[in-house]
């Protein structure tokens, strides 16, 4: 672990670069994001993703998790120390875990998800344009629960790498393959290459009650945003539209409750449960 | 409706009782809570509650919406008209939906369950200290999209009539009974004499699997929070252990992924969808 002097002032380029990174047009030009708290860069270390730089509070350093995580050999990490005010000041959230890891994005686009090996139990899930990022978050959450091979998201969701999201994937979104911003028509082109079913989500007449549905493999499923639900292309291009069968009174689900149910659902008839 | 002259003052005592029911104990003290935007008011009137005050700004009264709702036959609230820059500080949202309701709150406790008519079908959803607003919420809706017949959270549950937790429900809250506060040890006694089967959600390896548990009826499932899980004394009581089986790497669930799950399962079984 080698470290510099303490930082404390905020006119530090390196505090400037993180608080600046809350915004998504900053991360896109600096190809960074930040990871807060030992759990989750202690999942990114375990799942082969090593940040660029580990920024940790004077505070934070007397705790036996952060001093554990900073000597980890697998670290290879520039470790960055700055002062309690600092890292109140570059945190996101109301308490601050006191560490702070600096990862490298990947390529947005499909061409992650072209290179996957998709077989025939393999899983997809695509969530299409949910703008809200606890939700986002905790669908890649249960697509990891549920042990999905990747998830796909459109142009019109949050980022993924948006602080809220990473906070409520829990650390999955390092379990699996996130493709970020895809286009709906290619990826379609692509699902349809590979022989993968297209199921949607839809409240529509004309979808069929889950217990109900015979979901075909390799499975890709959509989500979309309670407001508008999911786009008229895919709904189009769906191999079958599926539908929670509700007997109460609310109209809908949220929709993290939505797809944690359809992936329940699937996994339990492909039988890998 | 009835208007008395444009509140432009912070210093309003309807302004400061507003903004101060953010607090769980002026809301308490004051036996009401805060419903923002014409949606949830509207699901309120519909569900038999009626607001004791509804408050819009200007801007709002240029809503179609807006006027639909305050020109309600069967709202017998008082309208109260202020400025959008008031309205704005009363607001708890980024964006103030620009009408807020003030309606009674009802007596915390078990009375109202123990009120409750449960028959043979009857399903209860206990939430036991959860403290996040979105997921209690989110709980809520799901209950209510399956048909549960109340919902009861204990005392370490964040406060049903936090503004988080009312938007997260979508309305929901008035769809059904939902218990506050209630006390672990009563409850149970309760459940046992009505003779309703307590299923508790466990990650533990006495936990079975839920799509081979058996759920006898009328049923009460239990939800704990994703950091302590379910309270002992619940485990303990419990009939049935139950966890939802995960293939994928993932620890855990969302506690409301988790809920509706379970609900959909519960309900599946019962034959009632």
């Amino acid at each position: 672990m080698n470290r510099g002097p303490v930082i404390t002032s905020r006119q530090n380029s390196l505090v400037k670069l993180v608080r600046g990174l809350g915004s998504r047009r900053a991360r896109e030009a600096e190809g960074v994001f930040v990871i807060e708290g030992h759990k989750i860069v202690n999942e990114a270390l375990s799942s082969g993703v090593s940040p660029e730089k580990i920024i940790v509070s004077q505070h934070a350093l007397e705790q036996r998790a952060v001093t554990e995580l900073v000597n980890r050999p697998d670290l290879h990490s520039e470790v960055i120390v700055v002062s309690n005010d600092i890292m109140e000041y570059m945190s996101e959230t109301e308490t601050p875990p006191g560490l702070i890891g600096l990862a490298g994005m990947p390529e947005a686009g499909l061409a992650s998800l072209a290179a996957l090996q998709t077989g025939l139990r393999a899983l997809l899930v695509i969530i299409d344009g949910v703008q809200d990022p606890g939700n986002v978050g905790t669908i890649i959450r249960a697509a990891d629960a549920f042990g999905a091979d990747a998830v796909v998201t459109t142009g019109g969701c949050v980022d993924i790498y948006n602080g809220k999201v990473l906070r409520a994937t829990m650390g999955s979104v390092f379990h699996l393959p996130v493709v970020r911003d895809a286009e709906p028509g290619e990826l379609l082109v692509l699902l349809k290459e590979r022989g993968i079913t297209v199921a949607a989500t839809s409240p529509g007449d004309n979808a069929i009650s889950l217990p109900e549905a015979r979901l075909a493999w390799p499975l890709a499923v959509v989500f979309g945003s309670e407001a508008r639900g999911v786009a008229p292309e895919f709904c189009e291009a769906a191999d079958i539209l599926v539908k929670i069968p509700m007997p109460g009174r609310a109209e809908s689900l949220n929709v993290a409750v939505a797809a944690g149910i359809t992936l329940y659902e699937a996994c339990c008839r492909r039988g890998s449960m």
